[in-house]
């Protein structure tokens, strides 16, 4: 059985892309937790999985593979019926661009409103920098969805690799109640009304936070 | 005929990248140059091609993909013969790994060590964050030197995708004097040597540059 070892789902926004990936298509799994923001035996842990010393990573059987994305490229390749990558090759050059936008990009957004799904709902002033990826994001999810919206109402029609990339930017809008306008709100609902979505929040609510490391509003 | 967007070769580390790609596996293409750090009019041309506003960008008729990793996946499945990933299943996934963990991370060391191929050679002090990239990046070479360094001097034997990836740091090591140890240093000559890397270098350091860009040291 595959192994993905994953932080707090609370936090950890890039556990949740290859989990997301996994569980909305059904695709069996153990989850390996380790927490993140504790102490150095916990670090050891992530260590011994994978010297980048981050999580996610994915162990199947010999094989481990860390990183979001690359472990997404691993299961695109491993269960071709999930169909993680669009058929057409156009379509999966896009698909993997936003991707690789999403994965080294949004450095603003991401540091300003960190994924915590325990945040209580509120707006933070952003600085220009954030507020132009907050512009991009939706100039992407809008653009898609006039693309191939009439296909299914993720990015690429049904849920695939970029969904699971751009997820948790969802739970930053919300939680940082950033207005998400015109076509692009299709996406933000898809999302929000996804089971896998809803499990993986669900089960970030339930876990036991630290209060202390909550940022002040 | 494949169109390159790049920036300036003193500057730009993300459009090397796909640029040795393609050169060191002599598929032809045209090089399109727009400026950096210049004028809205070259923003602006860097919007025509792509939305993200960012180069590197690939143009094969009508299809656009834009971001170094994003344009190498797109590179592997046209040019197979290229072998830009690894054609075993679990070493193309460790090459993805570490090219993933390149593309998203190193934030401290890419920051500290901007790439400046006209910065006269010399150290500065380093944040202990940024040595810890160092230290991870030569751990990357110097464990790929020790799997698979009897098929070829680079990652994975034959130059590939995750040397793209990973030969804009040599031109960082090197400009500001940061030690290579041990079985890296194998890593860090093959890549001095390349062909290809040589000649990004050469024309990057015919480039005429606009010196008060510099950073002092």
């Amino acid at each position: 059985m595959l192994k993905l070892v994953i932080g707090n789902k609370n936090y950890s926004s890039w556990s949740m892309r290859p989990w997301l990936a996994l569980r909305a298509n059904n695709i069996p799994f153990e989850e390996i937790f380790i927490p993140l923001y504790t102490d150095q035996a916990d670090k050891d842990r992530i260590l011994n999985v994978s010297r980048a010393g981050k999580v996610p990573a994915l162990i199947d059987g010999d094989v481990t593979v860390w990183d979001s994305l690359a472990i997404i490229e691993y299961l695109a390749e491993k269960f071709p019926q999930a169909k993680l990558w669009p058929e057409d090759r156009a379509r999966r050059a896009h698909a993997r661009s936003i991707s690789a936008e999403m994965h080294s990009g949004f450095m603003p957004l991401r540091n300003e409103c960190g994924m915590n799904l325990h945040r209580p709902v509120g707006a933070i002033k952003l600085s220009e920098d954030a507020l132009a990826n907050v512009a991009r994001v939706q100039e992407i999810w809008a653009d898609c969805h006039r693309r191939y919206g009439n296909e299914g109402p993720f990015l690429f029609g049904a849920f695939g690799g970029a969904d699971a990339m751009f997820a948790p930017v969802v739970h930053r809008f919300r939680t940082y109640a950033i207005e998400v306008k015109g076509d692009a709100r299709h996406y933000f609902e898809a999302m929000t009304d996804n089971a896998a979505f809803q499990q993986w929040t669900r089960e970030g609510l339930a876990e036991t936070i630290r209060i202390e490391r909550f940022e002040t509003v």
